[in-house]
Parts: structure tokens; sequence; C-alpha cells
């Protein structure tokens, strides 16, 4: 995933490039992409027509901006609240529940990301692509140290990442019961990835 | 989730409702709900523009109906793959099998459901919630019956939509490798919600 944007280093020109960013991010919730005009963005923001630009060359180039530094900032926010963790049991714990702290207090993340299937289906196809391949490494990696079982890691990946979707989901838009307890959402997810569904006599394989 | 549809009677009624649902299904894929006008699905249906409203007060309601109809298809599919399986096991696999061959089938089904996130995120919030109720009342059952572990269901419901959504985003988009042979997946997801992902000698509680 590509963008050409000429990212701003004096003080005056990345307060803009913020603005800009910020603008936009607020649009495309509000009113979706195609909707929103690059006027609308530079009005919002309070800037001359022109200056957006000096940044982006078009408003696609902007979106890809966003959707790569979203995909950027849940990275560094799972990464920052799993770095002290030793166990890949307590990693994924506190990775899904970092993730769904992050979409509460940006709710409008899921709407952008999923934005780009109508935008662009190739940058939705990158989008989980690449993050799934860096959740196989992790994956592989405790496969290896006999933490978790040798399953597919690639399919156990979409698993992990469509529950923390879905688990988000179900938190952001407040569907169903008691989703203010985050904690406790989580420790049933964990609890049913670490026993199983189901009521079997059958042994661990 | 309500919609003011003059269902149709006669054949040839039938079959002009039909056409416009069907150049519909396949404009709102190709060009997204917004850019697509009532215009362009007449005129790729092969019918005067007028006659659109015999049937349809407003393109929303058209996008409404096909969003239901989608749901009722989804669920008749699953219903009809899993009525002869007597355990929750087989009635998981199987729907999750079901979800993912029938998607593969009309791959713009996550196009068309998920763009009502950006159309009116209502029907978003509907469409997910009812999908669970009804998912919840299956697995109290199954817990009544001592097929399952009495986790909180409703959690449960999302986890499951989560992993059955992206599976099949998984093998829809061809993200990764082998996604051809669907049975070897869904086994995969099936050993990990029978079984966990983790390596761990505690009893299963």
């Amino acid at each position: 995933m590509q963008t050409i944007v000429k990212e701003p280093t004096t003080r005056n020109a990345i307060n803009t490039f913020h603005a800009i960013l910020e603008a936009a991010e607020d649009l495309f919730y509000k009113n979706g992409y195609h909707k929103t005009t690059v006027n609308n963005i530079t009005s919002q923001a309070g800037i001359a027509a022109g200056t957006f630009y000096l940044y982006f060359p078009s408003k696609l180039s902007l979106y890809k901006h966003l959707l790569i530094q979203m995909s950027h900032d849940i990275r560094r926010e799972i990464a920052s609240k799993i770095a002290d963790k030793t166990t890949r049991f307590e990693k994924e714990r506190e990775g899904i529940k970092a993730f769904i702290n992050l979409v509460r207090r940006r709710p409008h993340m899921y709407n952008i990301i999923w934005e780009s299937l109508y935008i662009d289906r190739e940058l939705f196809r990158d989008y989980y692509a690449s993050f799934a391949k860096r959740y196989v490494r992790g994956l592989d990696q405790s496969v290896q140290q006999g933490e978790i079982r040798a399953l597919d890691t690639e399919v156990v990946s979409y698993v992990l990442m469509g529950i923390t979707n879905f688990i988000g989901l179900k938190v952001v838009l407040n569907l169903g019961d008691k989703n203010d307890d985050v904690d406790r959402i989580v420790d049933v997810v964990m609890d049913l990835i670490r026993h199983g569904l189901f009521i079997t006599d059958a042994p661990k394989p």
C-alpha cells in the first residue's frame, strides 16, 4: 500500500497537516468518503483550498494515509499494552482489550477502515493481509515455544481478528447487554479461547 | 427494520420485481449505493423509469428490502444445512460451512451488508443485533442440554459471528494460502473452538 504524501517539517506545516487529517477523519465518518470533497475538508480545517495539495496530491492519497496511520495506531497501541506480558495468553488478552478500548475512544475507526471496501477493494485486502502476516509471525513463535497448539496459524489469525473485531463492534455499537464492563467481556472471550466451547470428555489432542 | 414494498403477485410483475432487485444488487456491488441512481437500476433492468415506483417508494426502501432478503437467505441456507444435524458441534460446523459456501457464490453480500454502516448505522446495528438474538436462543438451548459450557451466550454469539465473517472474508477475498479447501479451514476452526488454542494442563472448568 503506497501513498505519496509530503510529510511536513516546520511547526506550522505540521499543524496544518494534522488539521487536514482531523477534518478528513471527522467528515469521512459523518458523511462518508464519496460525499466528502477536498473543499469540505479545507473549509472545516480552516485553511485555503490550495493548501491541501501542498500535502496530498488527492483525496484518495489522504484516505490512504489515514488508513495506514490507523493501522499503525492500532499496532502501536497493542504493542505498548503487551510489551511487559510474557505469556501468549496474557498477550492475547491484553491485545484484545487494547483494541476494544482504542475503538471505544475512536469509534469511527471501523467506518474508515471498512469503507476501503467501497473505495478500492485492494486497500481492504492489503489492510487485513498485512495485519494477518504480522499476527502469524507471533503465533508461529508461540507454537515453537510450546505455548499454543500447532494449528494452521494463518486460519487462527483470522479467527482471532474476527473475534476481536466483532466483540469491538458489540461494545462500540452497544449491541446487547452489559457492554460497559470490557474486562468481563474479554474474560469470557479468553475463557472460550483457552478451554473451548463444547463440553466434551475427549482429551486435548 | 421496516420496509414498505409492494410485493408483486402476477407473473409479469414478479419478473419485473426480480429484475429490479438483480440490477440493484449488481450496481450496488460495482458502484456502491450512493453512486447508483434509480435511473441506473431501471436502465440496467430494462424497464421504464417510472415502473420502479410501482414496487419501491425509494432507493433506500429497495436497499432495505435487499438487506432483509440477504439476512433471510443466510438464515435459510444455514437452517437447511443443519436441519438433520443432532449435536451442537455438528450444527456449528455445518453452519459455518454453509455461510462460507453461500458468500463464495455471492461475494457481494459482504459489500451490501456492511455498506449499511454508511447508509444508515441503525440498519447495521439491527442486522447484527437480530442475528445475535436468534443465535443466543440456540446457544442457550445447548447450554441447557449440557452440550456447551455456561458462558455468556451473547458474548459467545459475537465471537462465533466474528469467526464466521472473517474466515468468510479470508476465503472470498483469497487472503493468504489454501483457500480452496473450505472443509479443511472449517476443520481448523472447529478444532480451535472445541479444544481451545492454548497448551495448558489446567482441567476444563
